[in-house]
This record gives C-alpha cells, structure tokens and sequence, in this order.
C-alpha cells in the first residue's frame, strides 16, 4: 500500500516528484472525455520508467490470440484498444538541455487532478544538467464539451538565466501496445503534414482499417501576450512536429497552448477525417483555451450535481469515493450505444479496454442513479446490438435454434478470451446481461424496451440457458454441467448454484416479459416471433420443465446453498487460517492448489443473495453470508462491494464499512499493487454500490425507491444522489437523522425504512436513522 | 487414409514421387540409431514442401514458455529436442541446373525403407529444366554400430549428355525448429573448417550450451572405381561445404560417399570434440562404406532375432507391425539412462521429444520383452535421476516431506507442459511410475534394483498421493479432488477412479517393497529412511489409513466403477449416435462440448482394469468394458491397445482384431492424417503389445510366465519372441496349435492356457488353441 498521494476532498495531489510511483501515477493522473482518455504522461520527454497511453473509443486491434494449447473454439484474435498516436507531446530544451525530469534536479514538484473541474495540471522547478533553473506550470483537459478535443497549456520560465528555450510540439504515431501479443506496432501512417503553427497525421489500424487523424495548433505567450513566433514544421515516419526557439529573458514566462483534435472514422468519413479536424482545431482555437476551460469547469459542474456524493468527517475517503465517481464518469458518458466500459477505463492497457460482465453486474446500478436513462439504455443496446454475434458465438460451441451466448470479453460481439474454463464455461454472464433488462426497466420504467429490444435478447438467452442443460438420469433433475462461476478459483465444476439460479430466472423473466409484450403489443410479438422462429408452447413449456426440475445443490443441515455439487468435500477452514505470508493466495499458490482450496474469489452464492434479495428471507441471505464470506479472499476487486452490500443488509455495520475500505480508495493507495497498470474503474462502480446500496440501503423493488441508510461510525454526515424517474433526490444521513429532498418539481413516492411516503416538488421528508 | 505405401513384408515403399505426401513420407522413411535420428529428407536441393528434422538424442532447448494466460506454478519452458546441424545435404547441379526434384520431372523413383537391414534407399531418373536426363541412386544408414556416425552413398549418372557434375557435400547449422515458440534460431555456430574433403562446424545451442560437433569426409567414385579428385572447401556464417566439379561422359556413374559423425558434449568433453569427430570419421573411413553396411545389416538382425514378429496371411499386417517394432528399435537402444522416448521418437519435431508417462504405461512391454533387462533398467533409472527434480516440482505445487511428482513433459525432471488441467492434474502419470518397477522387477526377477533405487522412487510417490488426498467430512472418506484421468476429455474432476486406484495400489505396494527391503537388506533401508528422514510407523499408518478410507465412486446398479464421481448424471448414448460428420469430435466440437459429453478419449477405468487385471474378475471386467468401450472415442493412439487387450481377455476376438487394426498400420496410411508431423512412436509399442498381450494373451504373473493365444481369422500364422529371466522363446500361433520353443539352453517354466508346463532347453513345447 502506498501513501504518496496527498487528501484533499476535490484534487489528487502527488506533492514531490515520485518516479519510482510514476507508472501509479500515470494511472490515477488519467484524464477521459468517454471519447478518448489518456494517461498522465509528461508532455515533455521523460527518459524514466513510463506507460504511455492514449487511447480512442471503440478504436482497437484483434491481436492475433497467443496461447499455448489451442483448444477447439478459442478465438482467432483479442481486441484490445489502441495505444493511439500521442497528441500530447511537448519536447522541450533549455539552451541545448533537454528538459527531461529523469535528468533534471527537480523542485517543488506538485501534480494535481482537479475532479471538480476535469483537469490536469503540473507544477515545478527543474534544474537542468547545465544549470539552468527553469519553473514550468501545465494544464490539460479533454473536453467534455468539444469531444473531439484536448488542450494543453505549458508554461516555462527561466528563472537564472536569459536564453533559448526551444519548444516542439509533436504528434507521434509510431506507437505500440506494450502488451501486444507479438510484439506488433499497429499503425500505419498515411498522411502527415507539418506546416507553420499546425501540424497533422493520419494513421490507419493494420487490421480492420480503422482512421484516425491527429491535428495540433499552437499559440505562444510571453507573460500572459499573445506572441507573433516562427516555427518550423518536421515530418518524419510516423511523426510530425513544430519547432519553436525563442529568445527569453530571465522571469519571462513563455506559454505554449497545444490545440489538438483526434477524430476517427467511427464518427467520420474517412474522406472527411482531415478536413473535420482542421474543423474542430479551428473551432476551439476560436474559443480560445481560458473559455474552453470555463466550458469544462460548467460541463463537469452538471455530471457532480447528478452524481456527486459528499462525506463528512473522512477525508480519505471523500477523496475516495470522488475519484471513483470521476473516473466512470471520464471513461463513460453514454452518448454512444457503440461504446462501453473496460475494466481499466482509459487509464491502462489491462484487459485490453473490452467489455465483461462488469458493465451489466457492476456498473449499471451507477449509471442508472446518476445520469438520464438514455445512458443506461445505450448500455443495453450495446449487448442489443451484438445478439447476432452471440447466437453466431454460440453457435459455434454447438448451439442451436437462435441460442445466444454473449461473449467474456467482447468489443464488437464477438469473443475475444481464450481460457477454455472461462471463455465456454462461466456462462452466468449471460444471466447478468439478461438481468441488466430487469434492472433497467425496474429502474426506469421504460417498459417499451423490452418490446422493442429486451424481449428478443432474453428469448435468446433462455434458448441457450434450456439447452445447456441436461437431464440427468441418475438424479431425476435436470443438471448444468461443467461451468465456472462468478467465483474463478473453481473451474469446470458441476451445478454452480449461482450460474443454475440465474439461468432458472432468465427462463422466468423472459416468460413474463413475453406475456407483457404479447399484452402490449400484439403485432410487436408476432413480428419478432416470425423473425427468430419462436414456437412459445414448446418452448416456454420446456423452460417451465426445467425451472420446475432443477437441481440446486443445498446443505439442508446447514441451511445454505452449495455453491457446487461436492462443494463439502473440500476442507473447510476460514481465510483467518491462511499464513499472512501466503496471502494473496493467487500469488503464492499454484493454481490447483487454490482449485482444490475451498477459497472463494468474489461473491458467488452470495453474487446470487445479492441479485434476487427479494427472493430469500433475511435468515438464508444470513445463513449463507455467514458461511461463506470467512471462506472469501476477495481476491477480486469486484468481490467487497457485494460482500459490503449485504454485511449492511444484515446490518453487519462495521463490516459492511470494512468491505468499503478495502476498495473505495484501492488505486489511490495502490492497495494491490497492481495501479500501475491502470485504475479498477470497474470495480469503482462496485464501490459507488457500496455506499448507495450498503451505506443508503437503496433499492427500487417492483419500481419502487426504497432508502433505508445508516452512517458509518466514522463520518459526520454523507449525501448521495439518486436520480430516479426524472426525478433527482439527495438523501442527506447525518447524526441521527435521514433527510431526502426532492430536487425537482415532481413529486414522488419513497419507502424510508419501508415506509411509503410522497415527497412534494421542492419538498423534503426526514426521519431518525433506523 | 492414405495408400500410396506398397504393401510389403520387410521394406516400406513409396513408388513413383508423391510430392503432396512428402512430409508424411519424410517421417515414415526416418532413420535412426538411438543416439540419433534423420528424417527422410532428400540430400539434394528440394524446393518443395519439406520439413527438416535431424535430431541428437538428449540435445535439447529450453524454449521460453508460450501462454494465453499465466497461471502460478506454470514452467518456463517447453525443453524442445533441436532441430540439429544438417549432416545429410548434398547439393548437386547437372551442368548449371540445380538437381531439385521440384524442378525437374522424375521417372521411376522409388524410395525404399529397408527395415531387416537398416538401410534407406532411393532410386530415380531426373529430367532437369536444360532438358539433362541423370539417373539417381542414394542409399543412408545411421550406424548402430559406430552410433555417432552416418553414411550416404549418393550416385548419379548422365544419360544423355556428356558434362559436369558438381557436388556440394555440406553440414548447415543454419536450421531451426519450425514449433519455435518465439520463432527463434537455436544454435550459435563456434568453429567451422573446411579442407579439401572434410569440413567441420562445432556449434552450441543459446541455452543450456550443449556442444555438437558435426563433421565430414568424402570420397568420389567413377564406375565403382576410387577416384582421385579436386575439391574446394567453402565457410559460410553456419555452413561448410566442399565443391567437386567432376567431367562426366554419358553412361559414367559418379558416387559420391559422404561420412558425417555427430558428436555432442553429452558424451564428450567440450576441448576435444572436434578431435573425437575427426577420429571417428577416420575410423570409419577405414572401415569403408561396403564393410558398414554390411556391420549394420548383421547388427539390425540380431535385434529382429530378439523382437520380430512374423505374421503370415497378411502382408499389411505384417508391414505394419514389422514398422512399428523398426522405429523402436531405431528410437531407443537403451544404452543410456539420460535418454527416453518422445512420442514420435526421432521422427519429427512435434511434443518436442520429451518424455510422456507413454514410456511406463506403453513402451516399457516391448523392452522388457524383446531386450536384456539393461535397456529396461535404464529406462527406469532415468526417473530415479530425475527424483530430486520430481520433489522439487511437488513442491512447487506445494507439497512437503519429499513427495515427488513426476512431470507430465520433460527432458531433464523439470515440468514443461502449460496447461494447468494436464500440468497440475493429471497427475495418474505419478502411479504409472510407481508401476513401471513392479512390472520390471516382475519381469527380469531384479529385485535389487528395488533396494538400490526403487523403494526410494515409490516412497517419495506415496507421500505425494498421501497429501494429494483430503478427507472429505461430507463423505468420511478420503476424496481426491480437481485431477484429469488418462481421459483427457475430462479436466478438473473429482475422485477419477483410476486415480484415486493407481494412488492406493502405489501406496500398497511401496508397504510391500519397504516390507522387502527390511527383510533383505536392513542397512541399506536404514541408510534410505535416514537420507529421506522416512518417519516409517507415521507414514504407513497414513498410507493404509488412506488405502482403507478412500472413496471410489461406483454404480451399484450396473455393476461398474464409475470414471469419476457425477459421471452418470451426463447423458449417455453410444460414440455410434455422434454422426460421422462430427468425428473425430477433437476437430468438430469446442472443448467445453466435448468436456460435458460422456464421450471417452482413451482407457480411463479400463486402463485400470488393464493395470490391474488379477485384482478384477472377468465379470467385472466384462462390464466393465461393456459400459465404457462403446463410450470411447479412442483420440488417443494410445487407446485402441488397451481396449485391444481387454477385448481379447474377454475372447471378444473380433473386437481385438479390430482395435489392432486402428493402429497397426497408424502412420504407413497416415490413419489420423498427422504423420508428417513424426510418427506415433510410443504408440507402436501398443500395437506390440496388442499382438503379444492381446492375441498372445502373454502376462507374467508373480514373476511366471503365461501364454493364452488366438490368432486372428484373416491371419494363417504368427508367431512372436519373448525374452524372458534370459530365455528366448518363440510362440508360433498356427492354424489350430500354439507352439512355444525355448531358444537358450536353459529351462523354463510357462502357463500355457493356464496349465504350468516346462520347456527344457532347445525343447518346445505345443497345444491347441482354446
């Protein structure tokens, strides 16, 4: 655990230079538009350790697959996002000094994230090799305005010395992935030009012929003028530059305003690339950078009113949970169906940016509370979008009839993971897509999506689910053979209770979604029915056969759920009993080890208490949380918030906040050691959860608003938001009291402790804590 | 299926040029000597698909890990025997054309594997582009005489033209192995020289720097007739060659005859390598061409007097069996304990050569059987050197106590397989080990060898299997959780039968074997217990406590063991359901489909009921059989034997009969379409076996011999050697009769159907078949 990082309730503050973090730094320094995103690089060279890293929505490679073994059905490629060409370099030399702070003394140094604002910015003195001492101030955004666009303002003042400071601005395509398969760059150029003051590239994918065009203008100010310069333009290879010397006097400070716009043919014509960011230069360059950053400011201000929650008392973790919130807000802002959400955001090349179950199981929730629906919604269409390839995915795992199954790890629809276990078998994926439909519609009560997309997805899913069955002779049941569950310490097992349950409820929900839509909309049925060959009889009889037949493994004397068939012949023995020095155990064990181990990853049964609560009295939800969380490594980052969510439910408060701990401040801390690649952006919705649905105790049950919240001992006060319907609460829970305050003008019905109570337009209700 | 082989009793031959078989035939015409291996690549020039493989036995590379994903305890390499030095290569050009059969047309070629004396031939008359007819003939030999040497004999003569002829004898370093996982070059070339008529190049391999030093000499003949000649020596960077151009008159025959000896630091200090080789090329020099090949004739019949197996009635059959028992004999001699047989032996680069549990549980019989206990000897003392690595690898996975397991892949003891379900689970292999001694101690009588180094091997298993268990307070017995059978369509199941068999019998046995070495040699015992700190009463207990306790899953019902627990809640239907489209399902279904059927890739439980037949009455083993072998997709080469065996065990003859077949002819008509990669080595020795054990119903029971025959309806006769405790005994199968005839002087006691008769020296003895 690291503990460089300075507390401040609205910045990320690295005071000192710490090289030996940078990679950390890199990550937690990322700054996103849901567009592109990219690493807290220096613009200037840096000889020392570095990731570097930017990165384009939807802009990625299949990197031809690398494995050991191949095993029928593994995926030709993994699509991983594009390391695109770097847009923020600023080479800079002092006399013939590089200004490089791996070879600089440096002094003063402060890195500071404002999450209010959106923006980056670096502060520091550097003393050259030659002795000239210069102070040099950054500050770069990416719009959420103008999505097209970053801005860089770099400020360098000579403060011993008149002379030379030279200044290139660059845009560099010759670029890799560091964790490309084959070592492969993936960039072709195809056009550069570098004229007087601008500068661009445009640059092909080798596969799949993605563009992109890169374009920069600049501006210099001595002392805050705007300032006539000469530049010179550069083209090499993959590269083009300006370069800029300028006489300077001891205590002039030169500024340096980079204008930059990457646009991709995801968005444009090919034919147009070039032409449209010349566009987009010339727009912002017309706005000029102080208004681009008054936009930003007041852009940033609208997404905290909607999401922001406020901690009294704790610091840290008000820092915590800040960053989290900007972080998922950075990385996805719902604008386009085409996108979604990689574990590491745009702040890492981990996982390669693709999509997991993790956008519909962890992220929804957070996007549904703190943006308008349509948001949420794109998030459905995404998978909406992909259900051909996923009835083609499984078909080629041998299914039939219009049977879909959704991909691990996904960019376009197709698979993308190549670990046979994990890739054909942890399957419950698919439950989480068709949940994220009940979610959704629970939450908006939007229900004509299901008629127009949700019903079709759901037919598909349970057509898989009724054929991945099988009836067993032996047990008179029917059974789900060899599947891994949310828990990934055990592979390939036999009736996994939470992959069974959520395939059973997939066949439930999507019988009364078809008796919804056949009730709505008759013409709509007959239409989607005709188009996937749905015989409803014979197929919804056989869901009904198997949700009536199938086995759960259960432990009658003990009350629980089995999380799989023979689960009880391990050796059960509590976490506690692990040597410290063996922990975390997927780094000290080998992998039969933990196999064979009764020790548990992330929430598997307790995955399934989390997802149908309203199914299991509070005794069984305890029962099970009372076996098998001492069993839990949570060697998942995903694995706490579940674990926190329903310690609160059982009003294990003290654990509940524990379990927050562990991952509301994980990348800030480099908790697991791990940062360095990229922050857990995933995983930070999980934390978000923590405290709405742990700490808030919010639930929309039947679309109804249930908040039943206590307060951590630790903090005075805490507030988060809820927009719901339309409608945006804020629940304060201070001292003893609850307050919800209704934001808008609408009034609203909300359980508080399960009681129903209206809340006027402008109005407020509070209660004592329960 | 291809049928481009001639049938034929002793030779293999390919008639007339089948380019589009070319490296299927480059494995069937492989040469080799134990020591080394050639495959049947041409001398000359060949521009058309080819895959060069010359192999030194126990020169190896430890070819860097490839892996989708890493898991923990994976190794880090993949020991990969190395494409060596290129010793055969002689180019050729007729005038200015290059001699290359890709480039010219080819008239009655013939390519003949002389298997009774050793020999490869080959015969053609080429056309080349300039219109120049030459008539070929070559003939090579890898002497197991002087068993670091090779010969070719290469001739050619103008049929048309009056011109020059230019040779080129080389040695290329400049080789690779197409399966490099990096694609890397492995050698590293160190000296290279060339004379007039020798060249040398010394070269050690980038890891491990094993030295190999390869030389040549080289004579010319004119019409049979020595011939003086000019020869010019040429050094690349990994090449020497030297250059004869010869004036030739039309009907002249040139020979060329090229002496090449491989030396390699494994038998050599490094210094004197090249001083060897030189001596060794002198010697045979002396010796001449004609004098070698005759040695070489005269040695390859004393090893057919030991190991061949007539068949009358039945020319295929006989090709087929007489192939398998060549390669063999070529692949392993046993003169050297550090050496072991990959599964396609020196015949292609594919499994890498390592050593596979193949050797204990296929190829050991044939040894035992056709060669003095040394060979056999040597084959297990490989695994006793590899005993300290074999405990170092256990723990790793996180044994104590000196258990061992020994690797699925290796080379030297250290693990090479990467995938975690074979690497970390399949761990049966450890129990075919422990097997091997009883079969060899049962077979040659040698008991010392159990207190000089078994007992030591078996205890270290023991403690392995021990801790391998668990006790189960679900069951009250001891399970054996996450393990792969011999049915590698299984990964990661609980309580494999023949597992947890294989674990127990171990743990008996090594009870017995310690009870023996007690008795017969109490300090040599005490000497063991104290190296391995041997807590004997501690120890035992456990082990019998294990034996006593340990959970085998059955069906009462049916009467069977069950493959492994959970294995009837599959649906189960016959292989013949699979429609033939689909089969082999290995290229048909994904993995996780093949994973979930009940679908056999080998003898699993009958593997068991093979080990373990007197433990088993023939009931159980009927129904055994009867269940699973209609179950059985037989993948594995090594399947159709076992099932081969079984079936005439239980006089199912045709069955038998058809089960030999599966493999007898496996690669001469490339059955599985895969012999270009190598040839099924180690599973030839399971068509021995289906011959000796199955039709020949041969055992040796408690150290006696048995012999209980049929013969196959197609089949007039067939008759086979066994050498056994120092007799050898033909058994000829005849129309009606059996006929046993004791070769030695020394008299012996055989159960012919059952019945102990004694066979007196040069005596025979004779039955009817029943």
């Amino acid at each position: 655990m690291k503990n460089y990082i300075k507390k401040d309730e609205w910045c990320i503050i690295e005071k000192d230079f710490h090289p030996e973090y940078n990679r950390v730094s890199e990550s937690l320094f990322s700054i996103g538009n849901g567009r592109m995103g990219q690493r807290g690089n220096f613009e200037e060279q840096y000889s020392g350790d570095s990731l570097q890293g930017n990165y384009v929505a939807g802009i990625y490679y299949p990197d031809k697959t690398r494995v050991g073994w191949w095993k029928n059905g593994y995926p030709e490629y993994f699509a991983k996002v594009l390391n695109a060409p770097n847009w923020i370099g600023i080479d800079v030399f002092v006399d013939n000094d590089p200004l490089d702070l791996a070879q600089c003394e440096v002094v003063n140094f402060k890195r500071v994230l404002n999450m209010k604002e959106g923006y980056l910015k670096r502060s520091f003195i550097a003393k050259t090799p030659g002795g000239k001492d210069v102070k040099v101030n950054t500050r770069r955004f990416l719009s959420i305005v103008d999505d097209d666009c970053g801005v860089i303002r770099f400020s360098i003042t000579p403060l011993n010395f008149d002379g030379k400071i030279t200044m290139i601005p660059y845009i560099d395509a010759d670029v890799k992935n560091e964790d490309a398969n084959y070592d492969e760059k993936f960039w072709d150029v195809l056009e550069k030009k570098a004229h007087e003051q601008e500068a661009y590239i445009s640059a092909k994918t080798k596969k799949l012929h993605f563009h992109v065009c890169c374009g920069m203008k600049y501006e210099i100010f001595r002392n805050g003028h705007k300032s006539d310069f000469e530049s010179e333009g550069t083209v090499k290879e993959k590269y083009v530059a300006g370069k800029t010397i300028l006489d300077c006097r001891q205590g002039e400070q030169i500024d340096l305003v980079k204008y930059t716009a990457v646009l991709s043919s995801l968005n444009h014509k090919t034919e147009d690339l070039l032409e449209h960011t010349r566009g987009e230069l010339e727009k912002i360059l017309a706005k000029g950078y102080d208004k681009l950053l008054e936009e930003q400011a007041w852009a940033w201000k609208k997404k905290w009113e909607w999401s922001d929650i406020e901690i009294k008392g704790d610091v840290a973790a008000q820092q915590g949970i800040r960053f989290n919130i900007f972080q998922l807000n950075q990385t996805y802002t719902g604008e386009d169906a085409r996108l979604n959400i990689g574990p590491k955001g745009f702040t890492g090349e981990k996982y390669g940016g693709s999509t997991y179950w993790d956008t519909e199981a962890y992220c929804l929730p957070f996007y549904l509370s703190s943006a308008p629906p349509e948001v949420s919604r794109n998030l459905l269409l995404y998978r909406y979008r992909h259900l051909e390839k996923a009835i083609e995915n499984a078909e080629k795992l041998g299914f039939k009839n219009g049977a879909a199954l959704y991909p691990m790890v996904t960019m376009n629809g197709e698979e993308c993971h190549n670990e046979w276990e994990i890739t054909f078998e942890e399957i419950h994926r698919n439950g989480a897509i068709a949940h994220a439909i009940l979610d959704y519609v629970n939450y908006t009560g939007d229900k004509d999506y299901l008629i127009e997309y949700g019903m079709e997805v759901l037919i598909a899913i349970s057509r898989f689910w009724s054929q991945r069955v099988n009836f067993s002779e032996a047990k008179q049941k029917y059974v789900m053979l060899g599947v891994t569950g949310p828990n990934e310490y055990e592979n390939n097992v036999n009736n996994n209770w939470y992959t069974s349950k959520i395939a059973c409820w997939t066949m439930q929900y999507t019988m009364e979604v078809i008796r919804f839509v056949k009730e709505s909309n008759r013409t709509r049925f007959a239409e989607i029915s005709s188009k996937i060959a749905f015989r409803e009889t014979d197929e919804t009889d056989r869901w009904q056969e198997i949700i009536d037949n199938m086995y759960f493994p259960k432990d009658q004397e003990k009350g629980i759920f089995l999380q799989q068939e023979g689960y009880l012949d391990k050796v059960i023995k509590p976490v506690t009993e692990i040597p410290e020095s063996e922990i975390p155990i997927n780094q000290y064990w080998s992998w039969d080890r933990i196999l064979r181990s009764c020790y548990i990853k992330q929430a598997d049964v307790l995955q399934g208490m989390y997802f149908f609560e309203q199914e299991y009295d509070e005794d069984t939800i305890r029962r099970n949380y009372d076996f098998y969380e001492p069993l839990t490594v949570h060697e998942s980052s995903l694995s706490p918030c579940i674990h926190s969510i329903l310690a609160a439910r059982l009003r294990y408060h003290d654990k509940a906040y524990e379990f927050y701990l562990r991952t509301a401040r994980l990348d800030l801390d480099d908790y697991n050691n791990d940062t360095s690649d990229g922050c857990h952006v995933t995983s930070m919705a999980g934390t978000w959860m923590s405290v709405v649905y742990g700490f808030g105790g919010m639930r929309i049950i039947e679309g109804k608003l249930h908040i039943n919240p206590f307060i951590p001992g630790k903090w005075q006060k805490y507030d988060f938001k809820i927009l719901f319907r339309g409608v945006l609460l804020r629940i304060d829970v201070e001292g003893k009291t609850v307050g919800v305050r209704n934001h808008s003008d609408k009034e609203i019905s909300v359980f508080l402790y399960g009681k129903e109570q209206k809340i006027g337009g402008r109005a407020s209700i509070s209660a004592f804590i329960e």
